[in-house]
């Protein structure tokens, strides 16, 4: 569980059954994650669980919204490092073969919650909402870098885009397909380098 | 359907069973797919469907096989173009707002099914070999451009992958998420042109 996402012991029930979901979906899946299931990792009855939500969907719903408010308050902490560093410490996060198993479930599970987004109008905001915010917070970096002289001046908001979309396809290949993760980064870090860093800026 | 993807009358049986589980995951999406409703697409018993496979993954698996070497077969045709005119054209086909309904049922299904990868061994192989195959032909076209003087000399193997996860990246935001897709599609060419054509070279 990343550290910090939630308190050791929440006073909350609703953070409380959120909790006991991280751990469910990182053993059984998306799906085959059930209430009853959830119910299994929560230290009270789960028809407390099914008094807070209608189902799973409602839950799952509940437990992304989490995930980004967390995200929310507790991304950009780094601010102190240049923006070329703070940009290597997210591709250090991305570009990683040392994934602990939990964090390959984690990865899964959302696979499927983005599949879920196909065809589900609540999943599909949620992902807009989600992939809005990663878009804006590699824009705010890249605008940072450029009003501190270090990057060239490019559109922040395009290349926060196009930087997102990496890290997503990568995250979802890495779960999906085999591919070297390494040689991935070295052409990340060379479109950083070509498009920002090169000389003639 | 894409055109010559399908004969329009097939003589092989297994043809058949493809074609009309083409038509079948458009209407009814990976999740509520059944050898039935496939049956319902296929002019003969759906009970040679059963004789053909065991179940729905083992006919998925097969006609994402016969996706793959159709693909193998016929893509590459446009080789008379040159590397760069070769790299818009593949744009041109991912970053289009203009697909009908039929593509992006399609591609919602393969959302599915690459969700499917992460926890299935089988559907994983295919995806791996998938994805290997689209690296490779955007790695082609790279290193041609290089070894006719057009583009700058890159790694291409190392810039195939790359480009193939901005592509992959991008259709599946497009159906999980709000993406601008003409924005990214300019970053991706400020991308080629920054690390393929410009100055200096």
């Amino acid at each position: 569980m990343p550290p910090g996402l939630f308190p050791e012991e929440p006073s909350e029930t609703r953070i409380e059954i959120l909790k006991a979901t991280y751990s469910a979906l990182c053993e059984h899946g998306y799906a085959d994650l059930t209430i009853e299931r959830i119910g299994q990792h929560f230290p009270k009855s789960t028809s407390l669980v099914y008094h807070h939500y209608e189902g799973k969907d409602e839950l799952l719903l509940d437990f992304l919204s989490y995930l980004l408010e967390d995200a929310e308050e507790n991304l950009g902490t780094d601010a102190a490092a240049n923006a070329h560093e703070r940009l290597q410490i997210i591709f250090d996060q991305v570009f990683t073969q040392e994934k602990s198993s939990e964090e390959i479930a984690f990865q899964q599970a959302m696979a499927w919650m983005r599949a879920q987004a196909t065809t589900d109008e609540e999943y599909r905001h949620h992902f807009t909402q989600h992939d809005r915010f990663f878009r804006d917070q590699l824009a705010d970096i890249i605008r940072d870098g450029i009003e501190e002289g270090e990057f060239k001046e490019v559109d922040p908001e395009q290349m926060g885009i196009a930087l997102h979309t990496i890290l997503s396809g990568t995250m979802a290949q890495q779960v999906t397909s085999d591919v070297d993760l390494s040689t991935l980064r070295a052409e990340a870090e060379a479109y950083v380098e070509a498009r920002l860093l090169a000389e003639g800026r």
